[in-house]
Parts: C-alpha cells; sequence; structure tokens
C-alpha cells in the first residue's frame, strides 16, 4: 500500500492535534515534517513524537521535497488562500483547515489553482462525521420522524472565545467562522436543498470586534426551517438537537449522545387532560400522559474516528469521488456571507439559486 | 366591603375556568350570572353550582340589569369589538379575554368607547403572574445575572391545536394570538423598552390555516435579543426559560419551576482542558468542571393566585392605577401585527417608537 507523506503547516493547537490523533493512528500516512512561523513549535512537534520535526523550515522546503505527496493547512484562517495557492502551484494535494477561505471569492482563486494544477483540496469539513449529527442524518434518510419540521443545532459553550487571532476580524475570528461553517456544512450535506433565505443575528456580548456567538435562521422550501445557535458564555446549554418531526421529536442532549426519541399516542381512549400552568388554564398545553406517548432509544451512529483521512486518501490515491464537494463547499460560504450581511443589516437575505 | 357583580359572557372553557378557579375563590366577587349562546352551557353553570345560572339569556338583560357591576367576555376572539362596545355603552366595567382584539385598529376603538363611558377595560394578561415569569423578572429587576444578554420563552405542546374555533383566522385562532400575546405581553411589561424590531416565521406542520407554531425573534437597543417559540406539536420540550446574563445562566425547566441559576468562576488556578467533541477537538465548547462554577437555586416568586381578580377589583372600585397599561396592550397588538407581517413577508419589521 502506498502511504501518504503529508507535512503540516502550521503547527498549533489544530496541527498539533491532527498530528496527534489522526496522523499517527493512520497507517496509511506518514508526517513528512512540519512547518511554523513560531520556532518553538519544533520543540512541541519532537515532544510529539514527529520523526522528522526538524526536516522543514519554509513553506519552500516543503514544497520542494519530492517525497512530500501533502499538506496540512492549519494556519490562522487569513493565511489560508497563500498557503493554498502555494502549495497547489507546487503539485501538492491539500487539507485545508475550515473555514477554507474568508470569503467565496478566495475559495473560488482556491479553486482555479487547485484545478490547474490537479491537485486535491479537501476542506477539514470533519463534523459530518460527528456521530451525533449523523444520528440526526440517519434519522432523516430514513425518515425516521416523518417530514422534518424544524431543525435545531446548537453548540453552547461557556468558556469564551479563544484568546489568540480567533478574536479578530481581518484573521477570520469569530464564531460564525469557527462553529458556524461546521454546523451549517453538516445542513448543506444533509438537505437536498439549499435554504431559501437566511436570518442571522450575532452576539458581541463580549465586547469583541467578532461575533462571540449566533442565531441563524435557515428557512427551506417546503417549511422547513432549521435554527443554528452558537454561544460562548452560556452555562446551562441545551441539547446538542432538537429535531420537531411531523410523527415524533428527537433530542440528542450531547457529544455523549444521551437523549432519545418521543412520539405520540393517538387514540380515542386517550384524553388531554387541561392544567393549572403559572396563573392560568391550558389543555393546549398540557404535558403529555406516560401512556399517550412512546418513548424509544437514539439509534445511534458509530463512524470511524479516522474517517476524514481514510477519505483523503482514497480520494488522492484511489480518485474516489469526494464526499466533500467543491460545490457544497462553496455553498456554506455563501450562507456564511448571507448570515453576516443579514446580521450586519438586520435584513433577510435571500439565498441565491445555482 | 362592596362585592363586584360580575356577569360571565361566552361560558365555555375559559368562562368556566374563570368563574370555578378564581371567582367562586375571590370573596370580593359574585357572579351575576351567565351568558351564552350556546343553550347547553347553562345546564353547564347549574353544575357548576351558579346561582343565578339562568338568570341572563342576552347581552341585553346583563345591559339592562343594574346590579351588575361588570362582565367577562370571553367569547371567540372576533367577538369581542362587538362585546366590548355594546357592555361598555351599558356603562359596565370590562375584563375582556386575551386577545383583547384582532388587531391595533379594533382595539384603539375599544379604548375609545370605554374612555367615553367611563368604564375600566382590563385585558385578562393574568400570564403577568406566572410564577415562572415572576422569577425571571425578579432576576431582572435585580441584575442578578448582569447584564441580560439574550432571553429565551418557550411553551411548547403536544397536543395539537385547539379543535374549535382557534383553528380559523378570521375567528381570530392560531398560537400568536393564543399564546404569542401572553409571552410577548409579559416582556413588554418587564422590559423598559420595545423591541427596535421582529422577525417572525409561522408554522404551519398541521396544514391548518392559522399557524400551529412560530419562533418570534425581538431585537432591542444595546443588544438584547428575545426568542419567543410556540409549538403544538413537540413531544420533548425545552425548558420554559433560558436567560442568558453577562455574569451566569438561568434556566427555568417547567411550570413546577424546576431548574437554577449557574454561574461562572474565574481563577488564574481553573485551566480549562480541550475535549473531544464529536470527531474533533474543542476547547471552546468544553463544558466547565465543577469547581469553575458556582450553582445556585431560583429565588422563585409565588404570587396570589387571585392576583388578577383583585386588581381588577381595585381598580374599579378603588381606582388604583392599572398594572397592565392600555399603552402596554396596544404595544403588544402592534408587536403582533409586525409579527405577523414579519412571517407573511419573510421581512424584518420595524417597530415604531411612539
Amino acid at each position: 500500500m502506498k502511504k501518504l507523506n503529508l507535512a503540516i503547516v502550521g503547527y498549533g493547537g489544530m496541527g498539533s492535534y491532527h498530528g496527534n490523533n489522526y496522523l499517527r493512528e493512520n497507517a496509511k500516512f506518514e508526517i513528512s515534517g512540519i512547518f511554523d512561523i513560531d520556532a518553538s513549535r519544533y520543540a512541541a512537534a519532537r515532544e510529539n513524537g514527529i520523526e522528522n520535526y526538524d526536516r522543514f523550515h519554509s513553506k519552500e522546503e516543503i514544497a520542494a521535497d519530492a517525497s512530500t505527496d501533502a499538506v496540512l493547512i492549519a494556519t490562522p484562517n487569513d493565511s489560508h488562500l497563500e498557503y493554498v495557492t502555494f502549495f497547489a502551484q507546487a503539485g501538492k494535494h491539500i487539507i485545508c483547515e475550515k473555514p477554507v477561505a474568508l470569503s467565496s471569492a478566495e475559495y473560488a482563486q482556491m479553486l482555479e489553482v487547485c484545478d490547474k494544477n490537479k491537485v486535491v483540496l479537501m476542506v477539514h469539513q470533519n463534523r459530518r462525521w460527528d456521530p451525533d449529527f449523523l444520528t440526526v442524518k440517519k434519522m432523516y434518510d430514513k425518515n425516521a420522524l416523518g417530514k422534518f419540521c424544524r431543525i435545531e443545532s446548537r453548540v453552547q459553550g461557556a468558556n469564551g472565545i479563544p484568546g489568540d487571532w480567533r478574536k479578530f476580524e481581518e484573521k477570520g475570528g469569530g464564531m460564525m467562522l469557527d462553529w458556524g461553517v461546521h454546523l451549517i456544512d453538516q445542513m448543506v450535506y444533509m438537505l437536498p436543498e439549499l435554504p431559501e433565505s437566511v436570518y442571522c443575528r450575532y452576539f458581541y456580548g463580549a465586547g469583541f470586534e467578532v461575533d462571540d456567538g449566533f442565531r441563524l435562521e435557515m428557512n427551506y422550501n417546503g417549511g422547513l426551517s432549521v435554527e443554528i445557535a452558537v454561544d460562548t458564555n452560556c452555562f446551562i446549554p441545551l441539547p446538542r438537537w432538537t429535531v420537531y418531526g411531523a410523527d415524533g421529536t428527537a433530542v440528542i442532549e450531547d457529544w455523549a449522545l444521551n437523549g432519545g426519541i418521543v412520539k405520540p399516542v393517538y387514540s380515542k381512549d386517550i384524553k388531554i387532560a387541561g392544567i393549572q400552568a403559572g396563573n392560568g388554564f391550558t389543555k393546549t398545553m398540557a404535558y403529555r400522559t406516560a401512556e399517550s406517548v412512546v418513548k424509544s432509544e437514539l439509534d445511534k451512529v458509530s463512524p470511524e474516528p479516522n474517517a476524514f483521512y481514510n477519505e483523503f486518501y482514497d480520494v488522492v490515491v484511489d480518485h474516489k469521488e469526494p464526499l466533500i464537494r467543491s460545490s457544497e463547499v462553496m455553498n456554506v460560504m455563501k450562507i456564511m456571507e448571507a448570515a453576516k450581511r443579514s446580521a450586519k443589516e438586520n435584513q433577510v437575505i435571500t439565498i441565491a439559486r445555482h
């Protein structure tokens, strides 16, 4: 079996995570070396057991190394275009961290140069292999809740936004580009169509120039709506997912896939009794009794942890059709641009059809 | 002590509930009789122990009864204007079920006729005395979470929308008018300003001509946002309230006021460790450890259950300044109109300042 030799460009938090958690575990890959503008990261690479930690000290040295087949670009977001362009022209296949670019125009440039140089550009949309997401996707694909009416996809943190370049707009900081890109990508991948329109509110509670959270509402043809919610100052998180189907509701509480499905039982024998609720009475909002619902377990999906790198290998070596299509990545970029414009102008933005 | 003699106009689900649960318990009131266009409701009134159940068989008989001081109007929403106008002209003080009117223009007519005839018109915005709401309001008033950044107020039912007139638009059906009116009223009452703009999506999953649920986003000056969420086909409800403050998060799960407050502890000794989350790594979204948060109980408020009727008595008999101001009720009507227009046009609607 051919091994892919891959150099890590940008050996920070994410670059070292890729090395330690995926590349080291995957027999199809060798790390040919690293490059970082911060000299102290070479010691970190050595500590992490990277054999060739000291091999490259410039991007040009990687480009000139014939044994290096591919690069992982895990640098700040505003430098992706420069590195993708450079390594594509050097004939290296590329994995690029998300967001791949700061704009759809930048991404179009990247696609052009990669196409021209016949190299693979795969964006690290690894959260297509999140077990929670795939569990939702399976419900959708199998129509397990009837027609999906609404999806609420939330990631609510309690640690503020990271203190590094992720606080600055020109660097591509902010939570839309950090987490929104994943959560939107999941919907672009799962759903057959793009939203017709979006409405987005950015939050600036922490007082930085970038969004420290947001709510994005995506409206689809046929009545489906999707809310994407991201927070960084939330100490009692809501469930990761709530899915409202015509025939039932599913909740996934957390990354550990706690949760379940509840569906109603309709029968003449089951009467709805009104309840005292607050200072008033309600039948509409009365809780259902135990005998008027059926609870079931989530049909959990457990993807291969190294699926992303296996996919990259198959696309590069075996010319597999990529799962992460460039048209999808482009649509994610366009939805994020629409969301940003919506937040800035406080307007609903229509998504152009392609 | 003077007793108020009150006739119940519309002895359906809500009218009989008022009689059984509030008027019967309140020594300041006597039920002078009922009126319903459905003759079978007189038997229900007798069964419920209303002494004068058979006294009135037309609205004119109530108007002509000098001993009747006031009426409760609990008829379908599209008949409120007719009854309010009629009884105001007859000099009766009025409690009217919510929504008081189908439009702000209708409500303006009501105010004019009540003002001219010097009668009190009090809208049954009883959910200003909901314990859950007052518990949130107390946190707001006491600044218990620091600056409020976002409020999510939800009522998620599992019983569909009621099968009677509430399914029809011309009758004033739909969940915005049924529950939205309460949840918006709570915010109009609690917050010092109106939202600057609103965005609303109506849901039609049940296939009726009226909304069977909705999401309303209200944007306030200074960055506060409020989401109001109502569903009628949800089998795993989210918490009744999530309040995101600058200094902590509060959750009220349900009508029983389960929930609590969690605030962060910031200290150099507390390090945030990244976690494996799905197919990736995150420090931003890592859960906080037990020692990095402080949990506390909700400071629960327990209002007098009969507060609404006591308020009506005080306003009518003692000329107390009303807690439920007509300007507030008018603002609720205007926000609902803006929400409806927003949902229909899929546009953000600016709220006019007064």
